[in-house]
């Protein structure tokens, strides 16, 4: 019985963009997913740790106190990751709505595309690191994207 | 054909409620990333920066080192920008299933308005600064808000 | 007008697994808005505050300053939100995908229930804080099953 509601709110919503919209939020999801394992990494293999609790197996009292540490890779990963939340966040709210104001299906993965691309440019931009402008472009090139289907979404939708 | 599709279901959520959610939410996420420029604003008129390629156009070794500080002000209006993530993300999906809630519009059109400017004056309240409680209220109205939105999601929808 | 629009609505999203993910969705979104008054708490309770503005009624000048201060707890706590946030909010995005993408009800409930609860557990590793890897096994057990979901979701819709 749930799966026929399923099937019907599948073919309900079977609509190309909709789906481009669930692929391309999707996959820059799990790109910033990634950064959790990338920071649990480096706070390993650089040993520096934020929680007591996680410095309990290198022994008790001094010896263990000194892993309570910042280390710079570490808080790169973790600005990025935040960067990402910052920016992925608009993304997920405003491209929803964009995919339901009706855009043209290549339009739409135009814009889907140049945001993932530029947000998978911005990590590897902040993470090796490269010189800027390199991490600036990418994340502007994101940002102007977003902006454009919030524009698309008031034109369509504006209700005050 | 995709544009047929796109048209029908635009028509079936031809819905006012979730038109009027699409437009605050559409107003709020956009006042998010507004915070992303004030920081680089202020982290360029304060030369304060975080990462290391981002001095690198005032010059090598020590005399960029310096730049790579925090500032006050900066600071701040990453509070804010995070305090706005907090926020925002909570009304992005309980305000979304609220207005799939079947609530009035003249009822949720009042909450999306309470919330937005709650979080405009949050803003304001947190930049200025303004003496507290101003951003202590603006706060909690936003927060009032989505509670109230999020028990009647639960009281229509309640499925555990 | 706008009531029958909305029933109608409501009906064609009359969709199990859909409202099952509404109801899990608006649990972990009010559990990570518990955060901010746990925050709160500390923050007063500890005297530590962010803000000149916050300590105002702590008297003027260097009495009220040293009340700027971080304190362990309050961090403990912040650090807690951002983890949520981190992982809360692919949740939202990819659960909701998820459930437009056709899954057995019986399946998607199981997702649902493990992401909540590991959540929960996740807070109470942090706060207490439980030995590891109570925290980390918690954490992992919500990532995994995020990551599931969103294989079903790419496997169902992939459009690139």
């Amino acid at each position: 019985r749930s799966g026929e509601m399923a099937t019907k709110l599948t073919q309900l919503i079977d609509n190309e963009v909709f789906w481009a919209y669930a692929t391309y939020t999707t996959i820059v999801l799990l790109k910033m997913m990634l950064m959790s394992l990338i920071t649990a990494y480096f706070r390993i293999t650089r040993k520096a740790f934020a929680n007591p609790e996680d410095t309990a197996s290198f022994g008790k009292g001094e010896s263990a106190k000194k892993y309570l540490r910042t280390d710079a890779d570490v808080e790169r990963v973790r600005r990025g990751h935040l960067n990402d939340l910052e920016n992925i966040v608009p993304f997920l709210g405003i491209g929803l709505l964009y995919a339901l104001s009706g855009p043209e299906l290549s339009t739409a993965l135009l814009h889907f595309r140049i945001f993932a691309g530029a947000r998978i440019l911005h990590t590897f931009a902040y993470l090796i690191p490269l010189p800027q402008p390199s991490r600036g472009l990418s994340w502007a090139a994101g940002y102007v994207v977003t902006i454009l289907m919030a524009y698309k979404v008031l034109k369509t939708t504006l209700y005050l």
